[in-house]
């Protein structure tokens, strides 16, 4: 990875690519939908899905909802920044999504699984690596169980997967611990990643 | 330099020491009491100086007055993070106060100039340096008219010297630029700075 030192007479302020990752259960879709109602200027990535839109679902919002032939070809044309099968359905995240989105001056924010954002950091090394954290692992237990959505095995699965996740908080750039009823301030930190990255003299070129 | 990775479940949020540099007519001392005003729970250094005191200054506000003897002892004992000769004066920084304000778990915050900062990188490569740069050099040159404090021969060596101190910004982590009437953007800007670092993974082991 190559790095420029930035003219500050002559700053274009590239935008960025960041990921926001963490365990099952630590709130990253809520802190995401929280930075879209507050209204921050960055574009959040649709997923590209093959699993059947549900009802109240809106195509290239919520997901790009596509067949396994178009999500395929997408593997095959090396169009996935990123994919992994969930529970039999394909989710990937469009290069192309990515690379208009950098184009128009836009940051780009993506929730991506742990392991995903592991590959992102082989693939683009300029991406700004967010690992969100419940306060402890005691929390984040009460709030996995809190949504009564697993039975007990499932339960245990997500609990020893997100130890095995918490472990890899190495290979991210920051970390954000998302306290308990204190949403605004996670996503007001996240915000001043954002904008500290944008200020850093050594920015890493940004290739995809 | 080693750096830790820091344990989520388990973060003490050590204080940071940050240095606030740029080139003469920047604006980093506005900045600095913007930023006491709207009260930003950091330490901000006081400078040690055998400068005599002037009407209306505050020992241990606006300066420690001490006399050459006192700064000598200090500078034998290597008390001092940095220091400098200006027109005269002996100008540093005591390296007891800001042990006691990271101790007490505050962030220190100290201006100083590019080449004092260039010291400070070399014994605390820890710190966050932070570089606050005009929008342009003719804005920087307009600035430093307007302030009508320096002669033609004085306004063109300090033009000169900032064109060199400009070509330094490599030496930093972050640049701000201050853009005129945005004071509070700049100050705002280096809170996120702040509270970004705080948030990073690996983090460097603080020594003084």
């Amino acid at each position: 990875m190559t790095t420029e030192v930035i003219d500050p007479y002559n700053d274009p302020k590239k935008p960025l690519l960041v990921v926001i990752s963490g365990p099952s259960g630590v709130g990253k879709d809520v802190t995401i939908e929280r930075m879209k109602g507050l209204g921050y200027p960055f574009h959040f990535v649709v997923t590209a899905t093959t699993r059947p839109i549900r009802p109240g679902e809106v195509h290239g919002k919520d997901y790009f909802f596509i067949s396994m032939g178009e999500f395929a070809a997408m593997i095959e044309q090396d169009e996935l920044l990123e994919y992994a099968v969930v529970y039999g359905d394909y989710k990937g995240i469009p290069k192309s999504q990515v690379r208009q989105a950098l184009a128009s001056g836009k940051d780009v924010i993506m929730r991506i699984d742990v392991q995903g954002a592991e590959t992102i950091r082989g693939i683009a090394p300029h991406a700004v690596l967010i690992y969100i954290s419940a306060e402890s692992e005691e929390a984040l237990v009460h709030r996995l169980r809190q949504r009564k959505t697993e039975t007990e095995g499932q339960l245990a699965m997500r609990i020893a997967t997100a130890r095995q996740e918490q472990k890899k908080v190495g290979v991210f750039d920051y970390v954000v611990v998302n306290k308990e009823d204190e949403l605004d301030e996670t996503c007001q930190t996240i915000a001043a990643i954002i904008n500290a990255e944008k200020c850093r003299v050594h920015r890493p070129e940004v290739i995809l």
